[in-house]
């Protein structure tokens, strides 16, 4: 289905060269300030045509709010969210109405469904993400109105350059300074020349999406099937392009033992108050699903765009092989629009389990 | 909520030391066979106590059907299955009652619920997974009738440890073959070794379990938030100790351009027949979180186990630092135990998707 | 939530007086033909200002299309169709402001959510229902291809007033003749005299709306908590101003003892072909919960519209009693635009169960 | 599916003549006494064999609760919940294996699934029940904690015979005083012979049922299709034999004009404190499908018992047309055990509402 979450729950809809794309979000609290201009800052973040380093399609993206909100304020019901295609160019899909792009979604939407719209990427484009990014807006804001819980993304790496990077301490304004969105002032002009050199070569690279968020209230996720860290998983598994998740250590922890590996507790006394912490954060701020106050961290990793310029072997329709050549406008390395992309995942997955959380807590707030 | 899946779901209840574990398998087709040999083939696999190289509990994890099924035939109504606690000693426990074990759920759902069955994990236990392994048993009984899709697992890497093994031949009987149920004949004893000094050591090893799946029907997953991927990711890291998911090329894959990892697709003929192959299998089997035909080829990475016997720092609930010393019975490294539990998740993974994607091609199949 | 159905499923979103209202029709099949006129004609059924006998408010109502739908047919991706609100004045309201209008939602939704927007109904408007009608457009075309499954409802009792009507033979054309949509050529005309008698008293009336469906597969519901008469009756009591349903025989049946109430089955010969039938049909077309291929038959009473221009007693929100005169343009009769919608919902659901039952029979049909 | 509730959620499995009947409670807020002896309670008011007027098959029907539960509380985790069948004989249904007994699921079952189990009524039968019984005595114990909250049932009209009973004051003892739980003192007697006439008559009797929950908090429900009336609505119907539901005025209120039938708000006021009532309570305690604070009062329509002993025409698998005579042990009127299982769906659907409004309050609670 087209929906995602159990209580904030957002269902998008679009194609890329429909008329529109757009998001309805159902189940957020009402009396939530909606600032439409931070929606709007989120959805400039991850447009096309911000440099030379993204597609060359051009789309403002301007964001409509059509229900939900009164003078302000969400009202409880659905929100719904839209953004108009503009820079829609079906003709120049044309030659690709018969054939399947390599590492594309045509091949198999056509045998899942028995028809598609050949006019751009229909519903796997990064387009559909929009509504994704416009939803994740609102819900950054009532993680943040709720415990000044800030969620980050940046580019952590492109291709072989890898940025060093103090997730504790990076601000978002860092990761915007950098035309890549690598707050690595070393890494980034790197990275810069990297994906320039790609899109030259009509090449295209992928990376790695590094993620941080701080303030987290403990005992977000459920026990089973829903634990945090399997709710993010999903989240950012189902981003056209990702190829793998991991939190906390990760694939590199495998080659620690059990007493390297574990978080030892220890008392944060801080003035008078004091908190359990865990010295390590190996854990990525999860144990048993659940979140334990650390901060999440977690990293997604993309594949090299799939729409490159170089001719690529493929196949019709008719079952002929053929030879692709110069297949659309795309990103040469889709990384540095999806820091806004990832953020919004991963808000909508903590806003969600921050309601869930809420209603199973009666007991003790009332008692 | 502890369900998964949309239209094959499981309902998953029990603690490790309460009196059973069990599942509940809703939306089984009707006239499906069960064997329960089968089911039992699957839980022995996964249970503790095989070897000297899994916790010495003792559960012989005796299933019981209790309804659903009729004459050896599935009913179409839930299948409530059971098995259980045998080996519980709450009393071994005693010691933890007023702590926190490192990196175990000990303190998050304290933190959540406010409350906490402290004999043994409760729900983060791995005993959690016997009802998912059981439904699995189920599942990959439907997949093997639709399309014979076959669903396999085995161990990977243990600590720094890795294996050598050709994902296309590799059956189960030579995974069951090793103790370590890693199929690569130079690797598993070395990982057996490097197992065993880790348990005397008192300490404990984590891994990386891969997947494959055989003869996988195209078209399954859908193209949004219900991606194969996604829905895979979700499942497998849903499951205890999990730190990592990858699909295809996965974290590798980020170091190769577009033009080196797309998949670029051929015919393949065979005697009178022809079907759309892709050359390589970069993309793991999906595209666009959609199933291409091709093998379904992902990795999971597991912690070392939490429990270990070395002393640990640590706190208990009035706060005071404490050390932690024995913790429990406990597997030295749980990937000898998790292929079977792997495969049940991948196995209804696929199996909700295969009733999902036949809920919608009705249009196709009757004009 | 505002979503309806687990796999053909709508989100409908929209307040009376904002932007627009539409709907997201999610899990459509691929490949069914939409004919946006046929969507357009059960707008035109519901829409206000249709006669006399409705609301004076001026829509026109024109649906577009903004997603899903490709030359014509479906692509099985969501389909987002909304309707702007034109006639919409909020002025009117200012009144309204701060008082509770008797057996309306604004107390309720003042209580629920600390915010509502006065500016009419909002979500309790009969206008969300809009979306409803659009998408069960969609699941009539789905039912008709299928089976030549029709669902038709009409207006069979207005206060006191009760119509005969032969429920076998009843035609749309019949129903649609009648300005109240009473397909009694008799009760019809004294039906009219009564609302208009209402709309001058400045009061208004209810009734009661019965449907019936034709041509239904056996097999549709589910034994348990999704029964089909549940989900009918949760479908009806969801819409606004509506106070009882029953199927078959409803309250009347209570007088009958078993051997009267129970449907006699028996073969029906015709020509080469013969099935299982019931003589009568007390059960309203379902036994189990489930369609046993008769017509399904039920009935849906409507209050008398809460809006209506005589003076009433109530409170306001500081507590004050006041006297609430003249509450805004409404119908003095709501069901005379009911059928439409009563029958979309009906379709709504009987798609969900048929694509529902579909992806469980796939062993009988493919074995 | 199987599963009712959107956050207080049940899962019920069994057929009536397996192994086992129960239910898997999830999204139960931990730190809940659980009170054995409260759902025992309840099981025994909807039990077999509790005297002449019921079906004379015994159950003792003793509940075992095998996980959730620790020292007497809840743990947040899902409740699983058995009842064993202990006087099940399969053998006294021999010989309806091959026909279908009219108003039965048999046939419906059959077309459905291809298969049934065919010793006694499976998942159609009443024992399914059991589980929601259970499941229910545990909301009635959170509604009390809450609010005081206090759901009631009753049996208001049994044939032809109607009972008097004042909705406000009606109390658990006085129905449980009558032999068939309708607290009128003059109707009960007549009732019962009504009953035993039909047991000697080998026929059977339907009625109705009567609800009213008081101390209802105010703002349970969603604005759209989770009306507390649509849900309440599906739960009812949702029940074997229900054919009809109403909630306040419901069908009768069809013949009231809108200033007849709107209810006043007005200020109650009762020493320090006032609140909004309405002085009239046609509308069921719900406006716009939210709780006002008013009684809920609502009604469902039983047919009568579709097992009789009588002679019936029916048909076989064959397609032979036969009559059936004594189908097998059977309550002459069920509404003698409905009371339990009234109220516990009502508990149901008020608990989940409970928790989902919780979740969405809290911008309200904290700011």
């Amino acid at each position: 289905m087209n929906t995602f979450g159990h209580l904030f729950r957002i269902t998008t809809w679009g194609e890329s060269h429909g008329g529109a794309v757009g998001v309805v979000v159902d189940g957020c609290p009402p009396q939530i300030d909606v600032d439409i201009s931070a929606i709007q800052f989120e959805l400039d973040r991850r447009r096309p045509g911000q440099s030379h380093l993204t597609t060359p399609r051009q789309e403002s993206d301007v964001v409509e709010i059509l229900s939900g909100v009164f003078e302000g304020k969400t009202l409880g019901t659905p929100i719904s969210m839209l953004v108009w295609n503009k820079d829609a160019r079906p003709a120049a899909y044309d030659h690709l109405k018969d054939l399947y792009r390599p590492s594309h979604a045509d091949f198999t939407y056509q045998q899942k469904y028995g028809i598609r719209n050949w006019q751009g990427g229909g519903r796997a484009s990064a387009r559909e993400t929009i509504g994704r990014v416009a939803a994740g807006a609102i819900a950054k804001q009532i993680l943040r109105e709720h415990a000044e819980t800030e969620v980050l993304a940046y580019v952590k790496q492109v291709h072989t350059l890898t940025a060093t990077v103090d997730m504790d301490r990076v601000t978002l304004e860092q990761i915007e300074e950098s035309p890549v969105r690598c707050p690595d002032p070393i890494a980034s002009p790197k990275m810069v020349e990297r994906i320039d050199q790609a899109r030259r070569d009509q090449d295209s690279l992928g990376g790695i999406i590094a993620s941080v968020t701080r303030n987290v209230p403990v005992g977000l996720g459920e026990p089973v099937f829903d634990k945090l860290k399997a709710d993010l998983a999903k989240a950012m598994m189902s981003l056209p392009a990702t190829m793998g998740f991991q939190i906390g250590s990760g694939f590199d922890g495998i080659t620690m033992t059990g007493s390297e590996h574990n978080d030892p507790f220890y008392m944060e006394k801080h003035n008078e108050s004091e908190r359990i912490r865990t010295r390590t954060n190996n854990s990525g701020g999860t144990q048993g699903g659940i979140s334990n106050g650390e901060n999440i961290v977690f990293q997604v990793a993309f594949k090299p765009t799939a729409t490159i310029g170089k001719p690529q072997q493929t196949v019709d329709m008719e079952g002929n092989e053929v030879t692709l050549e110069a297949s659309g406008r795309h990103d040469p390395c889709v990384l540095v629009r999806a820091p806004a992309i990832v953020e919004a995942m991963a808000a909508l997955v903590l806003t969600d389990h921050l309601l869930r959380q809420r209603s199973k807590s009666y007991s003790q707030s009332e008692k």
